[in-house]
């Protein structure tokens, strides 16, 4: 049996997902395709080997030829897709973020919520990295003790213009959001944003680098530095101090070379590159749970968390104060 | 398309290729079995979703329902159930050795030959390893001048009592005499044996650790330590030492972690986990290949090569002597 | 030529002190030591070969027979006797703090300015550290560019009951203190404390472990994790992100280790072992530059300024607000 | 009480030498000098401080001003000013070789034999490194088993034309044969040379790299790849195996650097950095035993084995043979 895929949206990480799907992921096909950009969408239909090409999502989504769905348009466009995922009974996964609003985010929580069962997941891939899970399981196993500090590190090389200060909480520190939310084992329940001196490489409406400080339910304080220009390389750390060790993220390595007086390893260009294989696994998990009838993945509970942190982090980003974070309560959909 | 693969062997190693070729590699199904241990092979085929027992290994590769097939029997089998592949024209991976013997190889390569073109690739999997692959990339793009010593370590945790001197050579150095001829691009012209002190954890007919070293043609070194019984770990580890720099395998770490005063990293428990990706990249790259109708991997004569220089290794450990070591002509289907 | 130098104070760091400067350090000899407790100076007088016994640093200090001075007594001692050595006349270096308040360290930099040339150095020895020199030499080389965020971590495996939240500032954070103003060579201008969970391992009445963020003129943010009782080991990190490029601490490692599936370093024991080399280093800088007429060492400035943001930091502890720090104009002696 | 030391040849070592028994070893003065190079030897005494310069060698052994001499003129010297010092009954540290030839060296253990007691150690400074320690340290403490195989590396980025392939073995190698003794507890037995391909970065007269294999009493396996004009830095790497482990040098690093999408380290460009602190421990060693009376360091025994391994070393060097390596009978003096 294969799963066929339909993919809403064919820029970057959509014809990822897309190629992936269609040649590397066993157990699925990708039958169709849409993009606002029509010959864009036409060009990955190709590339995977003669998928349709749907005029808009909401077509592909209730199409026949369709099993599942990929979201990976814009963020203002996934909870209206994501809904009509549910409506049409379609597992579906949703990039990050689920929806931009909580409102967005609580209305597909209360469709799943009626339609009594899970179809959604969201692409929380770094659940999927080898190097997370070791520090998960070295918390989990009990060799660190207990969870007391998170220290996150993410950097990027260097982002267009159009990327804002507050799109640092919701487009890249919402993965140190869910990461600190699934390794802990908690909700995040403040906020408070400390701006660093800003890096001339920048352009001069960002706040870059941006650090911030959260704070768990249990009180466990998890930090992120996002650097959104760093220049060097994607660079993506995260230590987890227990009260009896600490485990920390090693960037992939494996070789080296020594010329010229140096010892030297390279660092990964970008997300790519260093989470590559975590994305395959995310797919490849989803895709070989679809074929046994199951959903496996981030819940839509996830990716409401992580929206209403987001939000709390750009008022976090505007005040300079420390916010307070609250949640509707959980349904037991998602115990 | 789907590649329909049979497999010949369910011991351990084609249990490992079966399992992956009907649920993580894209492209291909199990479609057919074989064993000695018939039991074992119905397990197997049930597991893989269903495929069809053959009594032998020449039913299975002679039936309409196999594409390609996989030979991971005992070694001792490998050239005839090859040859059976190549006269049935059908596309071949066999696990090393080709076979045991040269004359046994240069069957194959003659029946190749006469064929006019590829039909077999050999299981040399650490050709598809991200760490040999960066240490080969060092040395092809001039990073650290011209190869001039190759250092190997093998080691394994323990092995069983039937493990014997010779297998070290056409068992286990068969990878690192592989390695040599891919990373160094020339064929192994000579080889000598030093057997170093004996650990008291083999037993008493195994020279373990054991220690060998190889020249090419142009006369650069390549040592291998293969240790057998090193119970720590299963460790790999590569050396390429250049004219202008160095380039070294690093055991892929993924995190680290602190605790009574100890900073450590996993070492990898056996060659499953260390060469899993491996694996799994040899597998999708033929599969790919097969269904752009290309035949994707090493071939029959780097399968020749290696048994040649293993049968030369056996005499090196009998004599003690360094043994030179001829080739026939290479045909120019292998240029 | 050979300094005499005099101990005030046979503790754990007097002690370690006195007998480098008797037996690793080249140029001096300890001719007189004191201590509270008699008996212990007594022992420490023997140690290092024969040292005269005085009943009070006072004495100590106005001796013929001591040409230098070491204050390794409790800090509430460190301000007179550094004010008995400047009116002495006396190179002094006093283990930090200069003084645990800010008016007793002005009275000792007001002392020094009326004399008219700089006696007294503070003992923050991680200047000495080839690790923290190198950082400061990727920063200074321009290599990693504008340095914009500092990230410090400081653990320590077990505290003793006395030790206060208070004490976490002023006997632990100042070295952080110390080393971002050496490094970033700028004063800190704030700092705010967001105290973690806390671990199980420590006295209820400390909170452990404790984490900072300081700020500096320029903006500059300089983080500091300190835990007290982290059991595993003594550990000191830092990480200095520029806007090219980031440098690091790594914990001196000089071999490793592979046993029973595991790859390991051994992590520091105490301070002693970790900055050993750096206090020797500190100790033979001031030694010899006494031996040619020059006071080398961090100033009495660099102590005021470090009492000062403790302070502060114990303010922002009781009041968990931002505390803006500021300071007495900088006399010329220490420009 | 201070150690006054006469230095006999002022080149690059014996400068030295001198600078740190002078400036930074505790105990010591220099108090004589001399050199072929008499202008050089009045440079090196002014720079210590006001030394003397004496005529030659024998003049500066007996002259009442000198307590113990460091030899450090050409090997070829090394024997006769060794004698002297043993009829003056003075102290020497002899820098590698204790001799050229066994003869010699031979005539020197006879003469401390005759006198009754130790004056001489030779300059095996790698004995004292950290590094190498705590390789032993692995051995001794049962961490790692039986002692089997020992992988050594040993390169040097250029070398002048002067050096020759015999050099090799008693320049270079000696290091690695002293090391080998000295970790192991055995004398090595046996030693076979296989040249790997030659560099074109050295002069043709010379075999660049060169590998060594050397057998110890027991059986263990030493190997050892010198590379003459390696080009990249100075790099020595030492691998002990054992029957339950491997213990490893690591190059000392004390911070990392990423920039340009690179993580490195610097390789210690000369001996002089990756050796400075062993050459400074042996040295105060040598002096803190002098001034207990107790002669401390690598005997004129461990000289004579060294010696007589390299010219072993030599002969197969010449002949391409396995080379057996006898001893004279050890005197109880150095038991």
């Amino acid at each position: 049996m294969t799963i066929r895929v339909g993919v809403i949206g064919t820029g970057g990480i959509g014809t990822d997902h897309a190629t992936k799907l269609a040649t590397t992921i066993s157990g699925s096909t990708v039958s169709a395709v849409t993009d606002i950009n029509r010959a864009r969408a036409e060009e990955v239909a190709r590339a995977v080997g003669g998928a349709t090409v749907f005029a808009d999502g909401f077509e592909l989504i209730t199409s026949d030829a369709v099993d599942a769905v990929v979201i990976a348009s814009i963020g203002e466009t996934h909870a209206a897709f994501t809904l009509a995922c549910i409506e049409a009974g379609k597992p579906v996964l949703c990039e990050k973020p689920l929806a931009p609003t909580t409102p967005e985010c609580v209305a597909v929580l209360e469709a799943e919520v009626t339609l009594g069962r899970r179809l959604v997941i969201v692409g929380f891939m770094r659940r999927y990295d080898p190097g997370y899970r070791q520090v998960k399981a070295s918390l989990d196993g009990g060799a660190i003790g207990d969870a007391l500090i998170l220290h996150n590190v993410h950097r990027n090389p260097t982002v267009p213009e159009s990327f804002t200060s507050f799109m640092t909480m919701t487009d890249s520190i919402i993965h140190e959001i869910d990461t600190s939310r699934w390794l802990l084992g908690e909700e995040l329940t403040s906020v408070q944003v400390i701006p660093p001196k800003r890096t001339t490489k920048a352009f001069p409406h960002l706040q870059d680098p941006q650090f911030a400080a959260f704070t768990t339910e249990s009180g466990i304080l998890s930090t992120a530095e996002f650097f959104a220009n760093c220049q060097y390389g994607y660079d993506v750390r995260c230590e987890l101090v227990g009260s009896e060790g600490t485990a920390s993220l090693v960037n992939p390595v494996v070789a080296n070379q020594v010329t010229k007086a140096t010892d030297s390893n390279v660092v990964p260009p970008d997300w790519r590159v260093r989470f590559g294989a975590a994305y395959h696994a995310e797919l490849q998990a989803w895709i070989s749970g679809l074929l046994r009838d199951e959903i496996v993945g981030p819940s839509a509970w996830d990716g409401y968390a992580a929206t209403r942190v987001t939000e709390s982090g750009v008022e976090a980003v505007k005040t300079g104060q420390r916010v307070a974070i609250d949640y509707i309560a959980k349904p037991d959909l998602y115990a």
